[in-house]
């Protein structure tokens, strides 16, 4: 029911030609988006930060171009679009749909940019520990940046070389949210948190063997980290951390 | 080295009683505090919510006094003092130190409030799914407001009773960041960062028993959640939830 | 908003008071229980088998006995009341408010009949592996009684004495719903269900030491079931088992 | 030993030639199936369902199409049959043998049917939470019709847009049985089963990375559910959900 | 139905009185006990090493002399009782029924020796690794000797003392089975295993802490040894080593 | 220092040409396979059952041909000849060297057998679940039989069909050892073991998904088995099951 | 036999009373111990640190007393006497013993000094995160100097306030060994080992709560460490972590 | 800000053309590298073995040799190259840059001998339990080596076949650190420890099936050894056992 059925409902109403408890008896089975609530659901793009978004893993790229089409035909819908996990032939076929899409490798991003509103306040830093957490920290820094955030990034910056982490100090201080991305012993949120003030949101990745378990080693430690100002988003959730950063960012 | 003994190598440098290449060498042995980096733990109550804060778990009423007391005697900070997981024989110990205490049976936090000063730009709701989280809510509670934040709290809206929930949608969609505190399966963070824009903090509880494993259901539950606005904390960390909420809020 | 309050908002379209846009405003911001959504709520404890159910563990006889009290004033309504572990001395303080209250030490159950309507269709069995199954065997039996179904148990036909097991066949085949209750290998559900056509919730217990992990064993033996016909709840949720069995055997 | 053996045994004791000592003895020692149990047997496919069954996963197409040719041709025995996790290679030796096979290629689901008879009372309603679900949740569609039932299904209805679910309330109300698939947090289950009065059958899946560790958080959320008319099967399991509905929907 | 009604019905039968259609019809729903079946259970006892096992742990004193009580009157047995996990208080109450009752106090197992016949072939050699795994060490040497056997045991021969267990390589070559008890990395087996041609049973214990999760490490290396002629019961499970190894010398 | 070398010292410890203390000296330093230890390793194949095993997998054909031709060519070595978990290839390259080499499809195994010996004092009956159970099985029993025992199986005996197991209680109840292997929820041990006396040998297979994780299920339901005569061995060990079966039947 | 019985043996076979044969056959089976192999054994507390070490944790203080005891009274050894895990009792009971016996209330280690031999070749220095980690790192300070190392300490510098642990760079640098403590996140060692090229031995402890699961997060963060001079000893193992580096202090 | 910086600083502060204050203020804001702490980094792989290493897994070849080519032109590093967990297309490329490049086939590692330094005190002796075990004991074999260290190995010791291990104990004993390798059970650690008065290295293997889970119960074997001399790192990590020996053999 749309707002159109409901004036109509009302309209019957004043008429006349519908008694009150009708009218209640319909407004009472009433779907609920027949009643604005539905609205939540296209905020909801919005909430999410501006941006169209595509979870590219275990889709044939097909079935990602297809989606892709729909979202760009969609009327009056003017936001970057986002395909998350995804490879080069995926990245074709998006290409086949629009010319300015951009792929990064390392994460497997895509990214048709539509709009470059900056709606974060402040900047979003993603700092990562090894080489090998850069996908995740890309996805990340790609993500945020698709939402409409300034995002940059420091990669390789672990713990048992302090120096190189301590020598970006500035940056880590100017920056509004922290996303802090790193697999192994996850002890980087900890280090970084204990010298900015700012809300850092811990990325653990699967990077690692063994006892590593996956990136479990590096959730626990995060979920244990003896800063008072982490929280944590699942393994590997590069996309994810950009969303909570973005959310945070634009209070 | 603090500033005088900084200041004493320069003046001796100028003087020409010390050459470069020695005030190079001390300069370079200089341990790190003394130039100012120590400064960062100045600034720490100041980062983590303008607050002094006891973890009361496993220590003696004696104990914890005597820690509050040396909080309470140092010079030039009037910050509110925050106990967490104290019993009433503690809050007895540390009533004698500070009239004023207050003790939150519950949750087992004991405030003493020296200032009332408001810091966080908005309100901070704190969301429990049953009565058996209250305690760990009340803990978040306390907590926001004693670093110097509006925090309000809605109690017992689990998801099996979504019309509960659903009643304080208005209070949801003002809160500037949400705490959500369940046990069990986990899945309000879920329905509640689903209904609003604004970073969810999702805290699991230990309540449950079998398969809840000491609150790991609900925190798996929690890691994976489908809503985009979610991260999280340790079980039962209402304390850290409150942190992480407060370091958000006050940017 | 009551149906009252609806009434009144219509009618005041009718006379012309309200506009069809302003009314459709208010409308969009009902609170959902307000347009008979909240029903559902009232309509739950009926869902639930026709009975109040208060969870003792971990509330004091104090509490628990409050609890009670209220159930019992509440207008209306003439349900059972169910507390589930509960001690003798919780038994002693229920005991105050109703004389009828009846209690079973094994499970820690109290039970005040204030109706003996029977509602399931047909009869509810409760099987059980050892002797230390009997408490959450016990839990699951008075739950369902108290919840308006014919109920009987087995107790004590693990699988290493098959015979037993199979001397109760004709038993196994009548029962409409079978609540199977066993710990350590968890095996009885399989072997159980292989012989009726009845569904069979499988409740694991935490009887055993050593490898049984508190019930997990239990648990994935009965998850890993090779019938088709049995469905699992939580490490010795009894009751809970007792609730689906019911909420079947009223269909 | 079958009728006959057993009829010749009594004649046996009837003409004097056998004593009864030794027909005891005979008797103490006949095979339990030749005294009618094993007649249970012949009546488990009814019980499972009114279907034939082949687990089809790690089985080749010629394996697969030898079962399935064996179950066509049993005499007297008209069921439909039902081959689950197959591939287009596996259905296409199926075809082969029945022209009227049907492929379900996102579940991998083969079904012959042979008769149309509804057996369940009422009507079996699959919901999943993401499009990622569907696969299992189709394997539980597909298996509860071809075991008698009417079914139906509403796909991608995430608790983190309470709206798409809500609006579907009545056909949720209207259900027999509710079959819940989630994977990730798998929440789903509880807020479903605390709109309706059903008994609700979830089924995690093992859709999600990191920390759902293959469905495993899923898995414990759903047997933690706060909902009291919830009981789960095992992972991915879309069939033994179907099952255990049908024979709860046949009773 | 006992053989009495068995005879019966075969005597009808003869007589006439009853068809065979008829007899047959009852003879198919007897329960199975009634054909001797449940002489299995009579022969229970026997199987598992001729004596009668009490499990003391979770039990009251009272409860277990009642058990007892009734084992020591029942008619024909003269069989050893064993009550294992007791306390002082419990064996205070059994001695009461019973003067020669023994104490093992390391262990809490309960004997009342009532005959001394041998019924295993060879030794059953207990072999433990350290000091704190003596009480599962000697809850399986006052079992086996319980059961009927010739047992010995060999304490403190942890691997990392080689020599101590090579020093009693003669007595290792001479056991029939070997139980070797072991916590924290729970090597012995494997070593011991090395060195024998005999079955060796593997107990893991619940000693060690940290890492060792009760006995899980230990468990696991048993599982995994790279001795062939090694199978493992459950951690801390002495008595069930003794009845695996009483049961495999008797054969 | 074999026994020539020994002899030599002894002799110039009599000719005087070495003193005590040398010998002494010399003695000490002894590497211990000198002095007859090392037996125990020409022992050492007898002793696991009297055949020489390869085990396959993880090695090329061309490693397991080399490994099979030397010991072919040992001297005075009969034995017989068992590669487990090989695959086709491995086959033709191991046929190649010995013509008469057998290889069991589903296991992978591969027997040359080069002699018939039954060594074992009974039978050893491999008893199996479900069919996806009959590869580790088939193993077991090729083991069985190359290592000098009589061994027979029952294959598709699963818990949820008891009349089939049931009717091969005669069988079971003749056995020496019982092998019994089961995947998903482990049942079948405990009610093997409970019909009969003689060892059981529990084998959880991986076979299974979801909840089963790989066999754990399987795994901990055995160890947890309320029957006292069984103990496991590793997940898909049927290698290993038989080692300790030959070994208990050889006693 | 000792070396007299060997003696003895060698001036047989030389006067020519026992043939080389016989002698062989008697040497063949002498317990390993006789041959100088046993010495290992005495060199054994030699090994670990010139200390006689008691377990003190699950035994009485009249245990402990008596095992010192027996240490006291061995004549030619005059080690220190090392217990831990003990509590005041325990202290009480070993000072009647040893008037000078110390006791170290935070990690209940008891320290009866008999010589001050200092063995190792540098300063083994402890490390520690928070306060409650201390009772570990004191266990492993006292366990240090116990084994005849010069050991210092250095508390409370988490990775959460880097200036702290960078003030102390000397000190670390300086360290031939260094023992690393901590609990929930466990970075510090990756962090310590980073600024050192001393080999660094992490001691994981229980000290969390919730998700750091008893010391597991620290453990798995430890095992992962990206630092390459990292080696793990078990949670809240103090002692062991001062057995291993004492080994290497003194190599 | 490089010495030349520094230097200009102090000059300037000489000339008195900055103010003792605003030196003071630069000096605060240095970042830290620039004052010497930068060394530390061209400390490390001098710290870490005197080695360039690149960890191969998961790099492509010409990765690979990208780095390994930047390492052979860095000017004044004559240091040995090493590339780890490699394979044959990689080595083709390294060949391809350095001639003399050998390649271990069973660990997949690279070594470019660029010196024959031994700069370690002793041996570093690497000893395996089974064959399966070896590609990771020659990692830390070959690692050792292109450290500077005299390594040795002995392989295939397993605890089942004490005598072999006991044959090399002469060698045992002789190392100054020993690297202990093993899968299954890991019991190795342990019975070699209990051999030597070196420290030990265990690396527990990923080698096993079943509920060796991937090398968690050889993992948790060794941090629960017996033996006092052994630390542990992680599954697999050869590499690392070499870095912390060698690290320890060269103090």
């Amino acid at each position: 029911m749309d707002e159109k059925t409901l004036r109509e409902l009302l309209r019957q109403v004043r008429a006349g030609r519908l008694t009150e408890s009708a009218a209640i008896e319909r407004l009472r089975h009433l779907p609920f988006e027949d009643l604005g609530f539905a609205k939540v659901d296209h905020h909801r793009p919005l909430r999410q930060g501006f941006a169209e978004v595509v979870f590219g893993q275990g889709k044939t790229p097909g079935q990602v171009a297809e989606i892709v089409r729909s979202m760009l035909v969609r009327k009056g819908s003017g936001h970057n679009v986002l395909v998350t996990r995804a490879d080069r032939r995926t990245y074709a076929a998006v290409k086949r749909l629009a010319r300015g899409a951009k792929f990064h490798p390392l994460s497997g991003a895509i990214v048709i940019e539509r709009e470059r509103l900056i709606r974060g306040k402040g900047t979003i830093l993603v700092v990562s520990a090894g080489t090998s957490d850069i996908p995740v920290a890309e996805e990340a820094l790609v993500a945020a940046r698709a939402l409409g955030n300034r995002a940059e990034a420091i990669y390789d910056v672990g713990v048992a070389g302090l120096h190189r982490l301590l020598g970006h100090r500035e940056q880590l201080t100017e920056a509004r949210v922290i996303i802090c991305v790193a697999g192994m012993e996850g002890a980087l949120p900890s280090v970084v948190a204990g010298l900015v003030s700012a809300p850092v949101i811990a990325v653990p990745t699967s990077v690692g063997y063994g006892a590593s378990f996956g990136g479990v080693a590096a959730l626990l430690a995060m979920l244990n980290s003896c800063a008072s100002n982490v929280s944590v988003v699942n393994i590997d959730n590069g996309f994810g951390a950009a969303c909570v950063a973005s959310c945070i960012n634009r209070t």
